[in-house]
């Protein structure tokens, strides 16, 4: 098996993130399921812009984010998604580009447009997301490129992109791709009513021992093994495996590998002003202390030190230098 | 003169502002006239996108942030400006609308696509920027809302739009519908470049008593003058203009109105974080307090609050709650 080139090649959503303040009455006015993420069609999309206060666009994307968190470390990484041809998927591309990150699918021409999720953020910091998938359900699997795929050390999949039926197809064959060349497979379950719509397929790609690396938050684990108990949970999944990273919001997280376990408290910070993106970077400053043999103790610190740096500001995408915050964690 | 239906209307730059933080190396790198505003074209547009980091994306344009700080503190307003019909015009739109604003200009179709700054933001705070003007610069005095500029109290003029052709005639038309009806025109210098190239029309616009009150920062004065000393910059204008605010970054603000004299001095903010639409958001303090009565030193003091709270954070649309903010002022 020849040295990675990469360290993590993701396959994610490629969407504009889309974010506006906003106070508890508009997100119960307006029927939103608060802190949770809804796929929405073209008229409600615009009837919830139209209802939304003055924006700001940030680059966005669960696998994309945490590409840029650990591009942002010194990781060198590969992204796969699908944008078109206008200027959300300029804005997308170029973020993601000038973070470091390599990015090569080819645009997607004509309709529908580059995916865009509207976050109302309401004061205590909770982000609620609604997703127009746009183009980026269309992402095919003869857009991939497998022989990125196969020299990047660990494959990062996205479960939300779980939804629209090209993509899974592509993140099979992707899956395949990366074990085929020796590669390890790490999936991030993304939301519970993701997994009650695709449970089934997580469970069977688990059960099949297709993934050697798995996030998810206590909800999320819940809804996988139906175990309310968080312990339960866990033991429920550990055999089957490898690596297993579960985070608790405000009560920090664990992993568990075989029969380590290690456990984080979440990193104090001022204030939480949005907590958009927050698992995605905590995946990344794991990811990154994984990738380069760190203990899962370290690693669980470098998710917490990204994650804590994240819900600080709006937006997903890191705005401090990550290398100077995880410097103490990694001397 | 029938009671004014909104209190200011604004003729300006319909842009979104793509902004991003950079090191000093890649202002010189290139070639960037650090603090200023320069045009740019198509190539050069591309060319500085490509060499920018990962960017976020909020609406601007000089006198739209400035109405976006007028309707936040409670004033009512209109928008005259030239978006294209494409994503970047949409979200322009939406942003100024979401907060309150009037806009019914109608949408240009095809090429060019909608303006868009590019904006450097260096530690210091500075921001250095390069506008694509795009259709911003297409404004046709037929897209003029003459009715709605009688109804305002003020109509509110953006001395970056003196540039191009069409806007410069539609501003020229303004003032006239707006002088006819009995209302007064503001006007900003925006920018000292602006002033080598068009100072002559401007200082005609004054000599001619076409302008009621002026807003410029000292470099600005300096420029208009001819005349390098502040005092004498104001000496020479004060008998001209019948109301004068000239800006002096850290070091407050004056307002001359014939022979009343106010100063205001800054307001401590614990970082600079970026200074983009500082005097934007300083006109909309001072403009709110003028279209409310109050009396110069008033006026000042809103300015000095609204400027400290756009530059304690990116971008140059207000975030936190300017009504909040000022009503210690107001008071």
């Amino acid at each position: 098996m020849p040295e990675p080139r990469l360290d993590v090649i993701a396959i994610g959503n490629a969407i504009v993130d889309v974010m506006a303040p906003c106070d508890d009455a508009l997100i119960d006015g307006l029927g939103l399921t608060r802190g949770g993420m809804t796929l929405v069609d073209t008229d409600r999309a615009r009837e919830l812009y139209d209802a939304m206060g003055p924006a700001r666009e940030i680059s966005g994307g669960s696998a994309a984010n945490t590409l840029a968190g650990l591009a942002a470390l010194g990781a060198r990484c590969g992204f796969i998604g699908q944008v078109a041809d206008d200027q959300l998927g300029e804005v997308f591309a170029h973020d993601v580009r000038a973070g470091g990150i390599e990015f090569a699918t080819p645009v997607r021409a004509g309709d529908p447009p580059t995916a865009r999720c509207l976050i109302f953020v309401t004061p205590d910091g909770q982000r609620t997301m609604n997703t127009y998938l746009g183009a980026s359900q269309f992402l095919p699997a003869s857009a991939l490129d497998e022989a990125a795929i196969a020299s990047a050390q660990v494959l990062y999949l996205e479960g939300y992109l779980w939804d629209p039926e090209e993509p899974r197809a592509a993140m099979r064959r992707a899956i395949d791709a990366a074990r085929n060349a020796g590669r390890k497979v790490a999936f991030t379950l993304s939301d519970a009513f993701v997994i009650d719509r695709h449970g089934d397929d997580f469970r069977a790609l688990i059960d099949a021992g297709q993934i050697d690396i798995l996030f998810a938050n206590h909800v999320e684990l819940a809804a996988l093994t139906g175990l309310d108990d968080f312990h339960d949970g866990i033991a429920a999944l550990r055999a089957k495996v490898p690596l297993l990273i579960v985070t608790r919001g405000a009560d920090g997280a664990v992993a568990v590998a075989g029969d380590e376990f290690a456990e984080v408290p979440a990193e104090p910070i001022a204030r939480v002003v949005d907590t958009t993106g927050a698992g995605d970077l905590f995946a990344a400053g794991f990811l990154f202390g994984h990738v380069r043999g760190l203990a899962l103790a370290r690693c669980l610190k470098l998710g917490a030190i990204c994650a804590a740096e994240i819900i600080s500001h709006y937006g997903a995408r890191p705005e401090a230098d990550l290398k100077t915050l995880t410097a103490p964690a990694l001397a």
